[in-house]
């Protein structure tokens, strides 16, 4: 473990600011090639419910809509409670920047039993982490927060605009990842990780065109004990598009746990233009 | 083509109230275990949004959060377009009833154009719709809108609490369905469409348990101009889930068009108790 402090902690610190509105401060550290990366929005949308004081339970769906770029810099964030029922609680979330909101998000929180449980999806077949080489990051700021190794699916190398480097039949990224420095991963981290996919267009196309998420829900499979558990260990994250179309396109990923558990499933719509 | 009048047009009739509210009434024809059929609320909640006087091109993307069941009668319902882009605009929705609020939502509208497009998902290999049987309605009011043809992972027979029929490995059900009295597709049919699916977890265990959709996510691929050419043709429909644990399982579900165009996408947060 290092003593750093991962930015991730930097950017989840949430002010009270009166009247049920927290703001904070989007870090540099999180650029994208547009705004801030939208990961870590997702990730405050899971702070920001978390530390609502009548909070009930622990997130198990999430969904956040990016309606337009946040910049860098202090934003406020407003988490409403909906409806608190016996087990579930439902919020409503906007974020502003400039008086402008700038991202709409609902979070659904529950309180969890053990029940019956079955997972139906396969985990993918991969080597260990430790056998694969660690990358260097994707050519964006955020990605410098990640430890990443690409199993399949790695962005093709020289991507440029109208360079076109060669088409690939399928979209499917998987890789191990986690927070760098080392983090122990939380509800917001498997959030900010659902969206670490670079846009699966590019994987097809062979080349890097105009594309972004305009919306992503995550659903969370387990608990923070599972969450806990995990510890600072890279999870296996693997992704892939079901169809492209009339300038959008979906993306379905998985998130797993080192020992095999699926911790968490997510879906994105994306534009893009190509 | 019959004259008779699909329920669904019934309770899309939304009314201006004044305010920016619409208020609509939920027809006990759609009634479910508890309350009124989910998937009716989704289609709803689309035309709402469909209707604003602001409203600027077609949906792409619908979240619906079920935070208590809408009863059959009165409810208002508020779409608030957050924010409109050169190509996209975000609607913040809910519905109240009785001053309470039942449902959130969240929608992404999009003006779309011609694009390079393919679709990855692989079609269900299955016989024409004429060659498979119509089954008798599901035991549920809302199911007699529809006409079903299950290919694969149909009911099990005799479905009752307590009483366990046969547990199945996988949770995959298709089915060829349409509204019935025949409609023409459109989106808030699509939508409502995506909610067909029992659930999952009563075909895992072989028998009925305690369920209800927490969360619903339906991903549009397809302009209004290629739902108008299916008509009022059955769609297929398969959805499986990936996981079940500690009282939640996801629900991922296609629908394709008669001539294999992949029309929607859709996700699903399920409770259960088992």
């Amino acid at each position: 473990m290092t003593e750093q402090r991962h930015i991730l902690d930097e950017s989840l610190q949430l002010r009270e600011s009166g009247a049920g509105t927290l703001t904070g401060q989007a870090p540099t550290g999180y650029g994208n090639m547009v705004g801030v990366f939208g990961g870590n929005t997702a990730a405050v949308l899971v702070q920001a419910a978390w530390q609502h004081p009548d909070r009930q339970g622990e997130p198990v769906g999430v969904t956040v809509n990016f309606a337009s770029p946040l910049a860098p810099g202090d934003f406020s964030v407003m988490p409403r409670i909906i409806r608190t029922n016996r087990s579930t609680q439902h919020f409503a979330i906007e974020i502003h920047q400039n008086e402008q909101p700038t991202t709409t998000a609902t979070a659904v929180f529950a309180n969890r039993s053990e029940t019956w449980s079955s997972t139906e999806a396969s985990i993918p077949d991969v080597p260990p982490a430790d056998q694969v080489p660690v990358v260097a990051p994707l050519p964006v700021a955020w990605a410098q927060n990640y430890e990443l190794r690409f199993v399949a699916g790695a962005l093709p190398e020289f991507v440029e605009f109208d360079s076109q480097v060669g088409q690939s039949p399928e979209s499917t990224t998987t890789m191990w990842i986690r927070d760098w420095p080392e983090r122990p991963l939380d509800f917001a981290a498997v959030a900010a990780i659902c969206d670490t996919f670079y846009p699966r267009v590019f994987l097809r196309r062979g080349q890097a065109v105009p594309a972004g998420t305009v919306s992503m829900t995550v659903y969370f499979h387990v608990g923070s004990d599972v969450l806990a558990a995990q510890g600072s260990n890279p999870v296996l994250a693997t992704a892939s598009a079901t169809t492209f179309n009339r300038n959008y396109f979906d993306q379905q990923a998985q998130i797993w746990g080192t020992d095999g558990t699926l911790l968490a499933t997510s879906h994105q719509l994306v534009y893009f233009k190509a």
